[in-house]
């Protein structure tokens, strides 16, 4: 699977989130590859400032995990509760919310045991701001995107926000650096697939808010999800 | 070009930033392919809050690039003197620093003719914070990669930052949605080619913070540049 080269849009369509990981490192020239990628995106006048913080078996790495992983399980165990993970058709085995809340459940339980961790950074020279995303998150795309192409996969995200001053004063990153995300990689358990979202109708608009073009259309073997957290409770304009 | 298909590695590592287009229409079908993609991107519990407004040749479209467009033409009227491009090696013809000063102020002179215009916008359900871009940005990374597949290029900017208020009454974008770019597209003058960034020993570390381990190298015909903006006047943390 590895060798077959993977097409560009073919390879967007198929990344998803990967949360289940075989028990095989990383190879270094893979890594070398995936980071290659990550740091080919742009960034605000091409500035590069994205640092990329590869953890994996050292002393660091491995105490690194288990802060992250403690505090994805926190943040997992709110949410499951929270948002009724384990309500309404959450209770049945075979429901898409059953099937999402088992997978995380696995994901924070075995969170120490996937082989890399990637944290990405990005060394501020302003004010935080919410679009100062747009110098690191292309750059996290690129690498799931890279991981992908090689047979790899990973998942994206916030677990490293409650343990940051502890990360900070292990890893040496310094006051000033951005800590953006979590992101994990390995060998899928399973396969890669179909990314499944909302038909583009719905989230493509033309010449103003909220008006669909005739031309939105999935191609004809799209899937479909609206995801997102079950919806009950509702959570501050969730509807709109 | 835009039959062969494009490897997704390949792919990442020449989709470059792409401000000169070719006076061409962008078929409506690209255009489907491409939000399609964008919108394959993941984003935090797979909310999918992200939006794209494209803006064509409408009479609201023409407003809002002459308002993106003027708002541009500031922008890089400050930068331009503020970070010294008409000093030192900005004023040799052909080094870098005076080639990305004129490529700007190209795009920015002939902002309107951009044969699409796309605004990528979140909504939000939370308060505003930085990590909120993780939901936006890949996709945007997305939309950039699948414009390089079909032989389409383009460029994030954040020219519609000053005139954000001007835009959400003219095109009914509610408070609320996360204007997080502006993004160009159309089929390039000249070619698509190999992204130049830093080497990767100076983006990647592992176990700890500035620790660049040895498996960090870019593959032999990896193209460099330090870029940014000219290092004088020296902005806050620049050096770092």
């Amino acid at each position: 699977m590895a060798d077959d080269p993977v097409e560009l849009l073919a390879g967007i369509a198929s990344t998803r989130a990967i949360r289940r990981y075989r028990d095989e490192p990383v190879p270094t020239d893979a890594l070398a590859t995936m980071m290659f990628a990550a740091t080919r995106a742009p960034s605000g006048s091409n500035r590069q400032p994205f640092r990329f913080l590869v953890l994996r078996d050292g002393p660091k790495a491995l105490e690194a995990k288990r802060l992250i992983g403690e505090s994805g399980r926190s943040i997992w165990g709110g949410k499951r509760t929270a948002d009724g993970y384990d309500r309404g058709s959450g209770v049945g085995a075979n429901t898409p919310k059953a099937r999402m809340a088992r997978t995380m459940q696995h994901y924070v339980d075995h969170f120490e045991d996937a082989p890399v961790l990637v944290l990405p950074c990005l060394v501020r020279y302003r004010e935080p701001m919410p679009t100062e995303g747009a110098s690191i998150y292309p750059a996290c795309q690129n690498l799931l995107l890279a991981a992908r192409a090689l047979g790899y996969g990973g998942v994206m995200t916030g677990f490293q926000v409650f343990v940051e001053a502890e990360l900070r004063a292990l890893l040496g990153i310094p006051d000033g650096v951005f800590m953006a995300a979590t992101i994990t990689i390995g060998k899928p358990v399973g396969g890669h697939g179909p990314v499944r979202r909302r038909p583009i109708s719905e989230l493509v608009y033309e010449e103003t808010w909220d008006h669909s073009p005739e031309w939105a259309v999935d191609p004809p073997d799209a899937r479909h999800t609206a995801a997102g957290p079950p919806k009950s409770p509702p959570t501050p304009e969730s509807s709109r």
